[in-house]
């Protein structure tokens, strides 16, 4: 049985509500099936893996290796509050309307009585769907790790996913 | 021969027609290298999939196992309407400048003899393409079953896609 | 080894900046792996291989098979302005605030030390990576052959792109 486990490995790269759900949704699903299922999220999908809101400043430590622009480190803090994190505050890929269609898009998921963005995320935790942050990508946006959900678990690059998708029966990127 | 026919899963879903039209240009491309293909037809993918224009309200008995938010059945109404089906209405990934960027790919497409994603639609299902609606995608964004077009034989949840997904050869999410 | 080489075949259709940058990277850490890669170019993907700047028109022959809609040409050179090719006229999937999104995520990068897009492309197209134009495509979004970077030395349709994925270990449509 643990030979004949099945595998999947998804690449969350879609900052869009819709693609992150469709992505926790086939998670879900994976799982439920005894499928072993990896999430790599990389540049915008990474919010989905994000504590909700702005991102604190990273620590000395883990800012990027600098070329030292001037005014970068303003522009990047501008850039962590255009890019808040978490579910919540991700717009569907149409009618985003200033924040609006997300609204609409939540409170009709919640009048069927459909799980969001988050808990779907900790239901798919909870069924061992193992969450990798792309840490190129966290660079890259300025995401400190530590504003990451505690479902997050692993750090890794491109090479780590290849080989992980090297081995999968099923890969996607979404 | 029918044993070793190649299997591809496509999940469609992207709104936008640029992608959508990259879809059936594989689904018939497959279907044509005598492939078993399916699409799996997911959130603002069902666009493609659906009769053109503005889905009428689902019958009663179609409605989502609903919670009763106060005004939620008009949201439905209104997210209908601002999310009207087929391929004519679909905007391209980019330039969609409210509706012109669509005619303009439209008539440039035209004016190169190329298939419209109607077209393209209609001459993949002729060739055995399969195309499965996603249920809870249906209910999430209110469309009735009976509002898609009749190149819709089947309507499945992630289940069923990830079983195909795990027989086929080539699985794309698009 | 030449026999049991892995091979990847990357569609890129998504003209979105953080989406090409994935593209590049994981044919970049494909080929380092020693994976035979392929990034099959479609619809706005293609501006990714693209020369910067807006593409001259086509030359006669090159003209697409046209129906002769009055003002087509027109209509072609002037979405030949709009859709302009190359790296650095890319915008991110989210805050293009009519390219303001672009430059600071460039600046961002530059300030990381990260590869902008028309590196990556070359690293890969050093590695080996193949680069392939949709011949669909090009005629549809009026582009002509000879705006597409050296790096790209094939041309071909879905079938050739269908053959590669039938052979290919990891396919993702990105």
């Amino acid at each position: 049985m643990a030979e004949a486990k099945k595998k999947m490995v998804l690449v969350l790269c879609a900052g869009e509500l819709d693609r992150a759900l469709a992505c926790m949704n086939i998670a879900v699903g994976g799982a439920s099936l005894g499928m072993e299922v990896t999430v790599f999220c990389t540049f915008f999908g990474l919010n989905a893996i994000r504590r909700a809101g702005v991102a604190p400043a990273p620590r000395p430590e883990e800012e990027p290796k600098r070329v030292g622009l001037f005014g970068a480190r303003a522009l990047r803090r501008a850039f962590a509050w255009l890019n808040p994190g978490g579910g919540k505050y991700m717009n569907p890929s149409r009618f985003s309307f200033g924040g609006l269609g997300r609204k609409l898009m939540a409170y009709l998921m919640r009048d069927s009585r459909m799980a969001n963005l988050d808990e779907l995320l900790a239901l798919a935790a909870g069924m061992g769907v193992k969450f990798i942050a792309c840490t190129t990508s966290l660079e890259a946006l300025g995401i400190p790790r530590d504003s990451l959900r505690p479902e997050v678990t692993e750090f890794a690059g491109v090479a780590s996913f290849l080989a992980e998708a090297l081995e999968s029966d099923v890969p996607l990127f979404i």
